[in-house]
């Protein structure tokens, strides 16, 4: 079964707004319907523009933490200063990036973004991003009659990779992984990496059609995903690994000896 | 425009075999074609397989930097052996996973893969990708006077994330990466992370599509991907960031001093 992507252009937000509102505006729009089985992805800076989730940096005081931190990451104080309030733990980083842990999602600087924000402000992560999600599904199950999934995405860069892919922050309505614990690979032998990334690879393609620039296409309708949709609500550490556990985290930091 | 995804279904092969035959036949197999500027997505298990770049772990000697390896994060010796030459830096890992580099593609294990192997064997990267992903290239323009971009993909894992992703190994006739360099935000601010990982987003559906288990889908074709083709060559650090420069590789070494 083919997978289709499909982004919409949709009017560029200027204050907060309800999302379920815009949206049904940008489906009539773009003369295109949601149809039952659908995976809605939106891009997180939508969400947080619609929630007014935007700050000031004139406003920020500065705390001893956040001067150590801008020092030693190079990093401009006010900047530092909302990623250690946004992050829950600061790994490490490089000149101008900290790598953080936000309510299990590992971001660079705590997911704040300066592109699409007024000169002096910063766009944060939406707040309560899973509520969204699922109060997004429940509205189109109500108003439609159908069932989706909801996928809330940010763009995120990989590890030694240019360019930037996407990242499930939220969902709701779909199983966030496909466990194939219980499958049998090519030669009948049980799979060893067996888990598949079903909303962050969604989320992937979904934020690719959707662009990084000046066009306006912060939804993306993913239809034949081949997803499965659920009606129990998911946590996000369903889709993360304890940072003590991944082969990056730890293992990037315990070299061998003749390194 | 609309992006689709179409895996195609194809015949499990048992020794080496010619890539662009095979492919002339699954596309017969699943009554489509291929079109101009399509982009065609390639498992490199199943161009491994082609090549025969099957190891017997039997008939593998173990060096004393294979046993140190072997000993240091828990891998059969056999398997810490073929890692290490198949990889040109080890910068790491945890039990059962080294992290490696091999050609510029950072991968666990140096990408070896037991799954989809018999018994006692393991399935290397492919010999020269990017003069696999050309040939079949050229391949395809002489036989059917299309262009199309070509990407072998594997699977990889995200850091602090359950389950597998896509990276493109190696790709041909496609721009791997859009620079956005000279483009602006909504606000018309110029963008900061400017690059989008194109042939990693594009093999990370195509993969998505492809599964891991008993189904033999070995090709997608990716259609209206929006991506640019390009008669130029293509190499493998066109996409790759200098360890030493990436935000996670650097960054995750970097913590700070208070951890």
């Amino acid at each position: 079964m083919q997978l289709t992507v499909l982004p919409l252009l949709a009017d560029r937000m200027y204050r907060e707004f309800d999302v379920f509102e815009v949206f049904l505006k940008t489906l009539k729009k773009n003369e295109t319907k949601l149809e039952d089985g659908d995976v809605l992805v939106i891009s997180t800076k939508y969400i947080s523009n619609s929630q007014g989730r935007i700050v000031d940096l004139d406003n920020i005081q500065i705390s001893d933490e956040g001067l150590e931190v801008s020092k030693k990451y190079q990093l401009k104080p006010e900047i530092a200063e909302v990623v250690i309030r946004e992050s829950d733990k600061i790994f490490g980083g490089i000149s101008g990036f900290v790598i953080t842990s936000s309510d299990n999602i590992m971001a660079p600087n705590a997911g704040i973004d300066k592109s699409n924000a007024k000169k002096g402000k910063v766009i944060l992560y939406p707040e309560n991003p899973y509520l969204i999600a699922e109060q997004l599904r429940r509205k189109i199950f109500l108003k439609m009659s159908i069932h989706v999934g909801v996928i809330l995405v940010d763009s995120r860069l990989m590890p030694a990779r240019i360019g930037t892919s996407g990242v499930a922050i939220a969902c709701a309505g779909i199983e966030p992984v496909l466990d194939m614990r219980s499958k049998k690979d090519l030669d009948g032998n049980p799979l060893k990496v067996t888990f598949q990334a079903v909303v962050d690879n969604l989320a992937t393609i979904a934020n690719h059609k959707m662009g990084e620039g000046a066009e306006s296409k912060p939804f993306a309708i993913v239809r034949n995903s081949g997803a499965n949709l659920t009606d129990r609500k998911i946590n996000s550490l369903e889709m993360a690994i304890d940072p003590d556990q991944c082969v990056y985290v730890r293992g990037l930091s315990n070299p061998p000896k003749n390194l």
